[in-house]
């Protein structure tokens, strides 16, 4: 039996709550958590830099195979020594299966047990994707930790649909186990699916954790249901997993989406949320959300978060990244993205201090507080 | 009688040549000439942070009091503290007097001796430009060095008109020179006009050296003309002009005009082309321009130029900025922007080096036979 690629420490957990505090070390440094992942879909963090990424906090980032399998594909990437080398980046680097990609942008899906036929979203080519040929792109791509090709259905498909996916996905989480060529420098993660259904996820956690996977996704969330009912499921979701392994909630990236995700147990967070709403305009703020492009802000010579200690607030006002935004100047998206992504890391810094410190859920209070002042329907933040 | 804002060092002269070693002390540091000024249009250069722009040595950047009289307005940007401030840039910035852009971008403009009635590019908004205007947008944005307001009338341009027009353009710098608010503070250039008529050249020269501004440009250049054309007027113009001030050549930017141009005795230069060819994928090489998006670079795993340390040729290779063109990452503009602004920074390092050395003649005809080898026009490089 092979060392796995990844090891998790716990190094505490909250007296109260069910969020933990601890470390992930991975081939590529090793980063604490809960932690929040930046995505670089193409092999690129949008509009930042990987010395920018370190200089605010992030430890590990993620990539989405499926682009990456598109364009510039897995073969070039490896050729050139590895996602990592590519993109010189050498912290750690999490890559999903494209089985979520495969359900939310590509066309024309055909679901079979040997895997899905789909066509390209770039040129409509006809594509197929199955367990063993996401790992073989992932072994290509050399990240630090793999996901396993799953299917996420939407949340409020039929019980008796979810459950056939769910046997489907536990089917092939083995599948690509088996079909793994490097388990001792890249940790393959099984992905709990089960949609809001207590027995459905109970399933699929009892199906993975036969599995031993090194860690484990939660998958199927954020997708269309309410904050409450994510946290309903998680509520039950996290205690079916085993303590000595991390948990990653999956495209899950609001303040207050991350916190209580922590409070339940989950360790790892990923979402385009940040660079997302960064390039319109949109940035976090410890007082909620200020959209930066608008009037009232022309000649408004603060900072966009008084609170907030990064590169952009330290150096640049409201006024300034309005103008760039009214000119289109690609400077307003760096500037919004670094902006959001040291937010949420540091949101998470501070999450972690709190754990350490036995008052996570006072910490929840006042930030929600703050954070709703200026913000109509939080839970939309 | 007030000390000038900016002062001029003559270092060396080289001894077969027009070509001067010196240096520039501004409100806002010292940079040493000949020099390469990034241009920021729009209080930014586009896609880069100044921390940037510093590490790759630039000591002084223009930006376009045109664009920054439209948006967000001089105003507001006198409100923020400055262009220095309001950009978060602490070293030198050269404004232009908005003469080119209302010449070259406005629509229906209407000449007449007071200033020039035009139609803003931007929504078509009736606007007037004067001498007077002019300079009070520049004091406004506190530029340490400011361009007087002049016509760039096309170089093949009856001989007539040009004559008139230097002679209005004489005046109006006279005008300028009035209406200048802190002369210890910001430098106010005359522009030298006549086309490529020696003559008219001369009379603009005698004009504006009897105004005794602390620095002149030489304008008019780089407008259609071609390379031979322009190094004939530099031939006769540069020797119209003081020994103790600063010349800029303005609007000239590729490398083998930045050299003819110091070899005639030019100390300062600006122009968009090295940004503006990064952001369509086009670097500058020392083996000549190269056009990272071409699919022959896909998987070249070497750096745009090997002969190059800037921060991208030292840690990303052509293949992967293909891939970020390919896939519409701005990432892809950073690198290459901050490539070519650094390959023509470094080139005037090396000139520097060589006027120092008294042997840039011999570097010239090294630089370009290297930067011949793969370009099939230099004369448009």
């Amino acid at each position: 039996m092979t060392e796995p690629a990844i090891k998790y420490r716990l190094i505490k957990k909250e007296k109260h709550t069910g969020a933990r505090l601890g470390e992930i070390i991975t081939p590529h440094g090793t980063f604490p958590t809960p932690m929040f992942m930046p995505v670089g879909t193409q092999a690129t963090v949008k509009a930042m830099s990987p010395e920018e990424l370190k200089a605010m906090g992030a430890g590990i980032i993620l990539s989405n195979t499926y682009h990456l399998w598109l364009r510039p594909g897995e073969d070039l990437v490896k050729e050139a020594g590895g996602l990592h080398k590519f993109m010189n980046w050498d912290q750690g680097i999490l890559t999903d299966s494209g089985g979520f990609q495969v359900f939310s942008l590509a066309d024309m899906r055909n679901i079979t047990e040997e895997g899905v036929h789909f066509k390209s979203h770039l040129n409509g080519a006809p594509l197929f994707l199955s367990p063993e040929k996401a790992i073989q792109i992932e072994n290509a791509l050399g990240s630090d930790i793999m996901m396993s090709f799953d299917e996420c259905p939407p949340f409020y498909e039929s019980y008796d649909y979810i459950k056939k996916s769910v046997e489907r996905t536990s089917r092939w989480a083995e599948r690509g186990l088996k079909a793994h060529q490097n388990p001792e420098k890249q940790a393959l993660f099984g992905i709990v699916q089960g949609g809001g259904h207590e027995d459905l996820r109970k399933l699929s956690a009892r199906d993975l954790v036969s599995l031993d996977f090194p860690g484990y996704s939660i998958g199927g969330l954020s997708v269309g249901e309410s904050k409450a009912e994510m946290n309903r499921v998680l509520d039950f979701t996290t205690p079916l997993l085993p303590e000595d392994k991390p948990r990653y909630l999956m495209g899950v990236g609001s303040p207050d989406a991350l916190i209580d995700g922590v409070l339940r147990g989950v360790d790892m967070f990923d979402c385009v949320l940040p660079t997302r709403i960064a390039r319109n305009g949109t940035c976090m703020t410890s007082h909620g959300r200020l959209v930066v492009k608008n009037a009232k802000y022309a000649r408004d010579f603060s900072p966009i978060d008084d609170n907030c200690d990064c590169y952009t607030c330290r150096n640049y006002t409201r006024a300034y990244v309005r103008h760039l935004f009214k000119a289109d100047e690609t400077f307003g998206l760096r500037l919004t993205s670094y902006h959001n992504l040291y937010f949420l890391l540091n949101l998470m810094k501070q999450v972690r201090q709190a754990i350490m410190d036995d008052n996570l859920l006072e910490f929840k209070e006042h930030f929600f507080e703050e954070y709703g002042l200026n913000v109509k329907n939080p839970k939309n933040f």
